[in-house]
């Protein structure tokens, strides 16, 4: 099996960094390279965004744009549902987050303040609709293509963003989380988000940085234990310095990811993404798929004690079929 | 003086109310009529949007949409300021910042957690430069023709929202405060807000509900004493109810205030307005003036024991002269 960092896909081993006698490929948070002024060493990524070559049996979605999603390191597919499928999800969501309102599962996450219900987690386990769209050919294929391989889910999850005081994510790349504390070697994983509402500019919608995805930026802090108890309501360690987000949108910009309920949005899993907050009364909803590629199992976490939970990351690595 | 609710304006007199032997046209807080369901009830606007007439001595600025104001509420004007002017405001700007870093002058509001600053009010009587704009023929002109007399400036102010932690404002009519807590009698003000940072979608710009102007929506709660020393950080007292935005936006929608610096936004002091947070790295900064008609004088609060300061809501009517 051919690995991400094998010499042939151009690595560079100019950053490389012994953890517990494996090479990271990513420092980050106490293991981050620093230079004399004591900024982090951000990392130019050295393999690829999209994995399939011209001879790979796995071949990209009728209009997919190929080269605009290695270069931005995110598409937007508009209409991957049809209205009817929309309704069908939505619907689904609904019922999810009702029979989930009066439990204590930990797959359930909760606004700050309100406890109204924010994620629920696992739902390909729990939701037969969200386990079929997962290997549904317009979804699966596509994962293939771009991870260039067989994959499997390394997380699953619907969202639920409520009006009026829905509050949002600050800066982060979903890599440096999968990175350090479940133990992805490689960026060889790619998010599918599935708007189910109408997403505007102003009701706390997904910003990204186009091309930040080819730079890995080093997180702050050292993770505590049980880290997983709050980072899911808000991240703090793992996110980038403010000068560093600064630096990458004065070059790169902000994209603001607005459409039709039933558009999907690919992103990098290394992507530089955020949102804030919503105090329109339009709530924001969304199926969330992460894709990983069976050939970048998850190893020991690099800088973490302890493992998040399999409903948060899986270590199961069973590829999806139809 | 006409008075804005004599007959002839085609005040509706269904939904009266006496306060301190005066008439109140918009009674809210405390005084809020109420339905047979517990509702606030809205009032329709009877006055006029823009009050110069054919006959009028004061003409709009070229190009300017006069019917398209009175329908939506607002017009942006792009390019209001040079981008040499631009320039200038915003190093009175940092200079009136970097003055008030260190002072607990009453004027200078700050940002909840960092004590940043936030606003500073009254910075015509303190700034040159401002006392110049606000009577420049470009804004006084366009505020004497909206109200259809000589104005005054009820209040002024510069905002600076910082990239990474501004805090946003929950949905809002101006106008309601002013009434209830500086004793405007009627909507006869306007406010032009002049862009000193680029305004993107995703950086905790303005958004406005078009069209919203024509209703008065009462506010909720009862006015506290000193409510104007937590009011300015974040309004509580005298916001809409969340049934009540739901409904104004599913009729009228949400526009957002986007643009390059230099724009100036006039906008009614009635239209209900908010803005989210800013977690990009982009500042957000302004110069805000808030004009009154001589005609709409304040009187005694329609809605609080005590007066805000000076600072905050003028009394004296000083009508602007160039």
């Amino acid at each position: 099996m051919q690995t991400h960092d094998s010499p042939d896909r151009g690595s560079d081993n100019s950053h490389l960094q012994v953890n517990d006698s494996r090479i990271d490929f990513y420092p980050t948070r106490s293991s981050a390279k620093r230079d004399h002024l004591g900024r982090m060493a951000w990392k130019e990524r050295s393999v690829p965004t999209v994995w399939a070559d011209e001879d790979s049996r796995f071949s990209p979605p009728t209009g997919f744009d190929v080269s605009g999603h290695s270069k931005r390191g995110y598409t937007i597919q508009p209409g991957l549902l049809t209205p009817a499928e929309v309704q069908k999800y939505w619907s689904e969501l609904n019922r999810l987050i009702a029979r989930s309102s009066d439990t204590d599962d930990p797959r359930v996450i909760r606004e700050p303040g309100s406890g109204d219900v924010r994620s629920i987690f696992d739902v390909h386990k729990t939701s037969a609709d969200i386990a079929a769209l997962a290997v549904d050919p317009r979804v699966l294929e596509t994962a293939r293509f771009l991870l260039g391989s067989e994959v499997y889910l390394h997380q699953s999850r619907i969202n639920f963003m409520p009006g009026f005081a829905g509050s949002g994510f600050y800066w982060h790349s979903d890599f440096e989380t999968w990175h350090a504390e479940d133990g992805l070697p490689s960026p060889r994983a790619v998010s599918l988000s599935i708007a189910l509402t109408d997403n505007y500019a102003f009701n706390g919608g997904l910003m990204v940085v186009p091309g930040s995805h080819r730079y890995f930026i080093p997180g702050q802090g050292n993770t505590p234990d049980n880290n997983v108890e709050t980072s899911l309501v808000r991240q703090e360690v793992g996110t980038p310095a403010q000068d560093d987000v600064t630096e990458l949108t004065a070059e790169l910009g902000i994209d603001q990811f607005t459409g039709a309920a039933g558009a999907g949005l690919w992103f990098d899993s290394n992507i530089m993404h955020g949102s804030g907050n919503n105090i329109t009364p339009y709530p924001r909803s969304n199926i969330f798929l992460v894709f990983n590629s069976v050939a970048n199992a998850p190893q020991e976490p690099f800088e973490s004690t302890s493992r998040r939970p399999e409903h948060i990351a899986a270590t199961e690595v069973d590829p999806l079929r139809r």
